[in-house]
């Protein structure tokens, strides 16, 4: 069987889903279940605390079931994201985490000065980051070195749907990784979760793509089938390219 | 359910295989098998018929249960092209029918004033011809109009593996047709499908990308879902495509 | 010296422009000399002839300086096609003329089918035709075959501004060509040109690129230098592609 | 006139090029005047200093007409390269450098995180340091916060030839900018000089493309001429972009 773990957890589908845009918490579970994912991500900032009587996702989406990864979404600082996931930890326990550092609003790029800081920070208190990046081969090994339990690069801005923009950097990272790489970010349709998985891979996170998709569910169902073609296609080993035609019928034995 | 028609037959899957470059037929067998086509197509030219003790594809790939596509591939001239299809429906009664006519060897490239030419001669004959072409809008309404029930654009060369090189000319032959579009050659890993769907084919026909793939048998079932991934990306409706980021995790209800 | 010749005559120019969608003939006329093009072309539909007081483009662009190439834009069928040349030899003398027969008003995809009929005519008939075409190799050599003096495969959609979509078939015609290869159709901005050019065409064709730049006049000015960018590039012959790095400063005789 | 401005001095070319890879002095020469560059970049490391007899560099290009821009081509740390950078001071009195810091050799992508740290002692010691670095927005504006005069991201790795690989985060960083960016490595051809430029950067440095092009010298000058073809079409403002065709020549007033 193909699996994949991080952390110590093993994982059949390599689909990690969010849980921000949706409509409500009613359409986001139906997005999870048809994509097939064990992991969902939620922004640790956005979860509501404060009033008991408003619906929570936990009532949707069963812990037990499906793994909840905390993450720093809205953090701009290392003390910042590291302040949330602390609460996250003493909330709910969880020490399998999502680090993200951001530099700015507009492009919502990650700031690795911050980011490489935190997961130092929070690998000596004994989390397992998991760490959005930028699709730098160097960075990705500091990360590591430093007590990321996986590598996870954007394939372009968030939320912006353009697929992955450089092939060649994510397949350095995952050249180079001796933990897990997740894209994390840009994917917008199907065949941008496939050439991730093309590249090699182990898992997409997404959000935007499925949850900003005029029917959510469906999109959801293709992602899972994306990722596994992807994965598939990857292990197959693909044909490779030429630049002239090469028949599929050879003309022996003609009639 | 999602269905597709073509000459009054409904199916199911959007796939369409081959049948040449396998180790043996066995291979053949199990690869269709993996990718759930309910249609192989088969180069006329290449079947065996004189030497009744050598293994017959029909004996691994039952002609009851799978649509069989003969094709004329190695045909250079309208009437090369028309007398194998007539051989053909003489020896096994089919009519719909895959019509190739190449202008060259080198690129494989089809000769569209021929494939014209013979597109009508056949249909004036009973015949219901899929027609591989360019991918040139114009001629694919000519085709339509000469009674091709289905047009098979090439997405590259037959054998590149390159992917679809024009996405602009397979939409505007998408919108324009009255029949199904379904892009055939070019196709070299799994995304490479996916996109074909997402541009709103009504089906993908490959070979190569899967014979010459390390483990045909694993990349067939890579291609079943890229198109069903690539499929339902496009009937749940794309996200819009950002050029600067979108939090997916706005940043209401901070903690 | 470095020049191309078509039906005799020889250029050191590979840039053509045209004369629609300036603000004035003024504009225009600035704009061909920034741009260093020996070749204009005209719509022969769009030429004033009933208002003699209106101002005629030949008061700006004095046609025994610049040669002019009468095309027929907005001509459907190959007779209407023939007949605006004809009008067209009649008032001025030209036999060099740029050939396109229209498939549809939406795409300006080019009717292969006519415009395979046209330019047998009109070479019959004296012309040399130098034919807007789709980037069809085949295609391309009987355009060639039937009279052809250059082709003119389009990079995309007429003033759609999209860029070079299909450098293989680009490639293909150029590789198969007896006559001048000139992408006529598809320049967004100097960096496409260049493309065309270092897939080893003669030459290229652009009118909106131009005339609708926010300063048309430089745009000329940055076509002119794209231009011969392509070409001594295409003539330097390129470096090889690596996937990894290469030093470009071996590290020998180290400090 | 149209120029730039790095560290207080003012250039008209937008090209800067490297002296690795030459077969000779004198190609490299050669290669400099053909490109109208007036920055030559020189690996300090390479340098030869213990053979008087020698050819050198300074009798082929004069440093009181080109500017020399001393790298550190060679450095894995901010040490080495601090070091290599005061030595060059020491024997030319060189402060306009250029920075790099590699991270492996494989890549030869930059450690970011030594090269923010070199970058701030340099600065500190009264170095005008131009900055090799990843095409990261974030990245970039620390870099100039710590007194970089000039960011230059990748492209692609170098030496690969490959092209522009990000034009996302190469625009991000030109918007983000309060100092000249310049696209350093990566580039293979002309087109990719052209767009580099018409991304907004203010330069483009480039050693293999030129030095390692079949004829170097004509290389040289289908660089220059790119990367005014670029520099104008930016200027020029390019035409948007359609996705379905335009006449150029609208068909008022027909014959």
């Amino acid at each position: 069987e193909d699996t994949w773990s991080v952390a110590g957890k093993t994982f059949r589908s390599r689909l990690i889903v969010g849980t921000g845009k949706y409509k409500d918490f009613a359409q986001n579970a139906a997005a999870l279940e048809a994509s097939g994912a064990e992991i969902v991500t939620v922004a640790v900032r956005r979860v509501n605390v404060s009033d008991r009587n408003a619906p929570m996702l936990t009532d949707f989406i069963d812990p037990k079931k499906i793994t909840y990864l905390p993450n720093t979404a809205g953090c701009f600082t290392a003390e910042d994201a590291i302040r949330t996931l602390r609460l996250a930890r003493e909330a709910g326990g969880w020490d399998l985490v999502k680090l993200e550092v951001l530099g700015e609003a507009r492009s919502l790029y990650p700031d690795m000065v911050e980011t490489l800081r935190a997961t130092e920070i929070l690998a000596n208190e004994g989390f397992k980051p998991m760490v959005y990046c930028v699709d730098d081969p160097i960075a990705a090994k500091r990360l590591e070195d430093a007590g990321a339990v996986a590598i996870m690069p954007l394939g372009a801005p968030i939320g912006s749907g353009l697929g992955i923009q450089n092939r060649i950097t994510i397949r350095l990272i995952v050249e180079g990784a001796g933990v897990p790489v997740l894209v994390d970010a840009g994917v917008g349709t199907a065949s941008d979760a496939a050439v991730a998985m093309e590249l090699g891979c182990d898992g997409v996170l997404m959000n935007t793509a499925i949850a900003e998709a005029k029917d959510p569910v469906m999109m959801a169902g293709a992602m899972k089938a994306a990722v596994e073609a992807g994965r598939l296609a990857w292990r197959a080993g693909r044909m490779g390219v030429r630049r002239y035609a090469d028949p599929s019928s050879p003309l022996a034995g003609l009639i």
